[in-house]
């Protein structure tokens, strides 16, 4: 298996594309909304607030809620429930942006997606309300819908992200993490936001509970995969196309499945000291004996089994199709 | 006028007296939820966000729900609205602990209330993860009052909390900040919250829109008179009784009504170069000069007039004599 990862952005416009004319259409409103959704509070938040949403990302989250929603291919126009869909869309998405600008002030982060980022451009203290108030937007957003179980939903997906934020804080540094506890602070690091999205679009879609569920249980899967494999391409690199140096949660003290795996199979990587692991350097020459136990081979069939299920669980929905091919385009980042 | 504030968590106390039984019941009641909130989420979780929560507080707006809803002296049960009402006050108290959170690990504080806080105890990242949970926690809350309008209340007040920290980081070390900013960030950083609170009351109380709309008004009011005097405790001291020496908002670079007053009073004042005030003795010595202006006593006269136009305006409700009561203990931090 060649392990070079691609343009994931690239690959998130050849969804849209095969979802059909409607879905850009609306991931467009998306755009608009979260530019006013930051930029509404005059120049002094908005520059901060508004670089974070222009900085943009792949809105892989906001293509799920659409997709979910069973937005169709041509003609399918409902303008109450598209409204709804695009606030719903936008908020997924501002929940995910503010835990990004928390995020980047905890690492010091100087870039994200190539861009400055908000801590650094305006340091700390802004940085920290940009998060809060984005957070609070997204609420205001899905208000409007005027669905309380919206609401019900992104709070449970907020509390989860917090929550996992938190488990992970507190496992730094210790080599001895067991697999479930890695496994269930991705679920709620990740695995939740993307389960919020899919049930979100099929409540707003007017989708009953049994195919609500299993959307809800597409995304939770496609969610803990995505988590798993980026976890993958933080040891494996490469560089030039993560964008990241290869080891940063090692230098973190963030022990992911690779490490989890790795120490069962090499008795030295199960003696190291994480601590004692200080500069990059040192930090790649961990990474390349996690590989060579075989453990990011053994991760990422972990992942492609997680995604294999997921598939399988999906529910006969107007966009199945495109719904498994972001399935897959998780997996593909290594393709 | 002597200026010796009073123990406000002794004042709330005598409120609560003041207000009957059921008050004091409730406000209970939204101790156990509060205490639910920060430890429902394990032992790690629990620890930083318990601590939160247990080092208490006035709980000055859950009081302000429960009398803007018009909990009356004894004998008024109501199952449904009264757990409806504890939701709400508990939801306004987890967004004041979620902004304190973040205050403190920007200001990096070591002590609140007399207690470690959080980031002290437990780092900066986990502050920020605590803070952000809370926030989602009030939500969850919300929602299970099924009132789509306390959602729409209480995201906006996150708004403007959010918002009213960036203006103010945003105006730091700006001596000349016009007198209508100032009094804008006041809005945005304490007086909305007020006014939720008392708007939350009310719609759970089932009042009209007339008598909400007036409650909401007095709450923005007291809340804007609450933090002109917090801003002239600054100045003014003493230490021994604020918790904090004086002019820490200098020594911060936040400009304050005292400080605009005073320039346009004091040549030297407006000459003065804040960024060159970088010793607690230099803080100290500005606010003594600040106060020799006679602006500390326009800035109290300014507060006792909002706190005036609010008891003018109060309806006649329930608790009328109370929230009368509340208003003044706003003032009697000074008395």
């Amino acid at each position: 298996m060649t392990q070079t990862p691609v343009d994931p952005a690239a690959q998130v416009a050849s969804l849209v594309d095969a979802a059909g004319p409607r879905v850009p259409e609306l991931l467009g409103r998306v755009e608009v909304l979260l530019r006013e959704a930051a930029s509404g509070h005059g120049p002094v938040v908005g520059a901060p607030a508004g670089a974070t949403i222009a900085a943009g990302g792949k809105r892989l989250r906001p293509l799920l809620v659409l997709l979910a929603a069973g937005v169709g291919p041509a003609g399918d126009v409902d303008d109450a429930r598209d409204l709804d869909l695009v606030r719903a869309a936008a908020a997924v998405e501002l929940v995910h942006s503010a835990t990004l600008v928390h995020d980047d002030v905890l690492d010091a982060s100087p870039l994200r997606r190539g861009h400055p980022t908000v801590w650094a451009t305006h340091g700390r203290a802004m940085a920290t309300a940009v998060g809060d108030l984005l957070f609070a937007r997204a609420f205001a957003e899905l208000t409007a819908t005027g669905s309380l179980e919206s609401v019900r939903l992104l709070s449970r997906a907020s509390s989860a992200l917090a929550e996992g934020e938190l488990l992970q804080r507190s496992d730094a540094w210790n080599a001895e993490v067991p697999l479930a506890r890695y496994l269930h602070r991705c679920e709620l690091k990740t695995a939740t936001l993307f389960e919020s999205a899919c049930a979100l679009g099929a409540l707003h879609g007017g989708a009953g509970d049994d195919v609500r569920g299993a959307l809800a249980a597409f995304g939770r899967r496609i969610g803990l995969a995505f988590q798993l494999l980026d976890d993958v391409l933080d040891v494996a690199g490469p560089p030039e196309r993560t964008g990241k140096p290869i080891g940063t949660d090692l230098l973190d003290g963030t022990v992911t499945l690779p490490l989890i795996l790795a120490r069962e199979r090499d008795a030295s990587l199960a003696a190291e000291d994480l601590r004692a692991i200080t500069t990059p350097e040192a930090a790649a020459d961990v990474c390349a004996r996690i590989s060579a136990t075989g453990a990011l081979d053994e991760s990422r069939a972990r992942a492609l089994t997680m995604v294999d299920e997921a598939k399988r669980g999906l529910p006969d929905v107007a966009q199945r199709r495109v719904l498994e091919l972001v399935a897959d385009s998780v997996v593909e980042r290594y393709a």
